[in-house]
């Protein structure tokens, strides 16, 4: 990548990867300068703003080789990205991949990594500008850069959220591990088109799952949530985790807490969240009402019985060190 | 960073170190928003482009622990990167921290990596955006990726070197691993007040050594060089290394190989660069005019008895891998 060229540290197989991805990348109308110099140029599109975020998946945390395919790793690494970027109603424009390869075999993992991720690249306009790709004695890294601009309709920011909002959400939850958090298409289409026709006041991506996601959205925007625990739109892969797992959660606690769910969790005035609910089509990510945002801080869910409880945040929750 | 409000698995570490980060962060004029959202939110000047650059540095391959400080390699991490958008005189905004932290003792690497990278940051006016934050069993590894944006100046490309044109070195080389690849300063301020008051053909900055970085840029250039061997400027370092080490390479061997000089190699037509040479100030990274740019390819030294030989382009080069 950029750094094959550019930069630092550069082996054989770095300079025979990058030719090969220069030659790969197609070519796109932002990108003014990709891979080749000391950096890549982005020409954002006028009055927008530049949205950037960044995940980086490292082998054992994230995912598990060689069980994993490395193809749904590379392609995982950027949807992720692109799932922050949804949740901003941004458009994104370009991707810098940086690897951090294992020493035996780093070209052909290279190779399977960009399989999977540049089909995605290509079905969300995204240019891969450039970035890093190193050898080393450890294990596999990621580091994808994701970035976007704001369209005319803004951003969709997290903090704006008012007492009296409805809690809309798309898909399903839970049970990601069982495959969609590989295969998942991030929501960028829909959040584009909800932003664009919608006003929205509100929102996240879902990925480290619904309660502590929720939770954050809450605390950014000063208010609390009351879930209508009924109305969770369940995955089957949670009913079929549930079944399998020894965790002994049901599939509703899966759905809750799960996470790597990567749908959007939305906050809508009432009236904006009945049309959305009404209009929406097929090819939405099915957007279903879970509830309402409080004045009164805490989440709290309604049970079947119609009792109110605190919400357990529980999530998906890595790396407590020492 | 960003992924402990952001994104995927969060743990405590991370949520307490994001929350440290972010009293700590100073504002940003260029910042719409920062740590605490799903993406970071810039806004560049009206009429710039986006200028996107990233380095990643491992342990083993770019510094070493525990004998490297972490504050130092901190830096490192943010002025390689720094190095780069000088090398396309572009004006620094922004940067995204991707750490990969050893579970052990975790919080204390994060902020002891911090402590050196963010003097460096306000020294250069730029934000610290975003980024993740993960522990894993492995070692070190640390993604920055620095976001630019074009001056009225225009961007400082590799590929326009034209054959006539002096070539110009700042600083001296050789030798930079025994303290300069950690304690440079990246060439920013220089690269933008020579982009902005000269008309400069090519650039790009020394980071695998004169030799490699000279023939990226004539390749990239449709050209080629002669290099007065003589005038190479050769840090008092390489004469140390020189002195100290098992390799056999001459002082100036070394100023040739290295790499991570982070220096700008800069290509000016000859009217330019007796300008440039005759007004630089102290202040100046020291220019040399070490050659001129040829029509005929391949990188030729001219030696002492006035013999002209290809340079052999051997460097800084890592990471072979099987």
């Amino acid at each position: 990548m950029r750094a094959a060229v550019i930069g630092d540290y550069v082996g054989w197989m770095e300079r025979q990867f990058v030719e090969e991805l220069r030659l790969r990348l197609p070519a796109h109308p932002q990108l003014r300068l990709g891979v080749g110099d000391d950096a890549a140029v982005l020409r954002l599109s006028q009055r927008s703003d530049c949205v950037v975020t960044s995940d980086l998946l490292a082998d054992g945390t994230h995912f598990r080789l060689p069980s994993d395919d490395l193809r749904r790793v590379g392609r995982k690494a950027l949807a992720v990205n692109l799932s922050d970027l949804a949740a901003m109603a941004a458009q994104p424009v370009a991707a810098i991949v940086s690897l951090l390869l294992p020493r035996n075999g780093a070209l052909a993992t290279a190779r399977r990594l960009y399989e999977g991720m540049l089909p995605l690249a290509e079905e969300f306009g995204v240019a891969i500008a450039g970035g890093d790709t190193n050898c080393w004695d450890g294990a596999l890294a990621i580091s994808v850069t994701a970035i976007g601009e704001t369209t005319p309709a803004g951003l969709l920011r997290r903090d704006g959220a008012k007492a009296g909002d409805c809690l809309l959400v798309s898909g399903a939850l839970g049970g990601s591990r069982l495959g969609k958090h590989f295969d998942f298409t991030p929501r960028v289409r829909e959040a584009l088109r909800w932003q664009r026709d919608f006003d929205l006041h509100a929102g996240i991506d879902i990925s480290d799952g619904l309660a502590i996601d929720l939770r954050r959205l809450c605390e950014a925007s000063n208010c609390g949530a009351e879930v209508e625990l009924a109305n969770v739109p369940v995955s089957a892969a949670a009913e079929r985790w549930a079944a399998m797992s020894e965790t002994r959660l049901s599939p509703l606690e899966h759905a809750l807490s799960d996470g790597e769910d990567f749908e959007l969790l939305l906050a809508a005035p009432p009236a904006v969240a009945q049309v959305m609910l009404r209009e929406q089509t097929a090819a939405d990510g099915r957007l279903t009402q879970i509830g309402h945002i409080t004045a009164e801080r805490g989440i709290r869910g309604r049970d079947a019985a119609n009792n109110l409880h605190d919400l357990p945040t529980a999530g998906y929750e890595h790396g407590t060190p020492n």
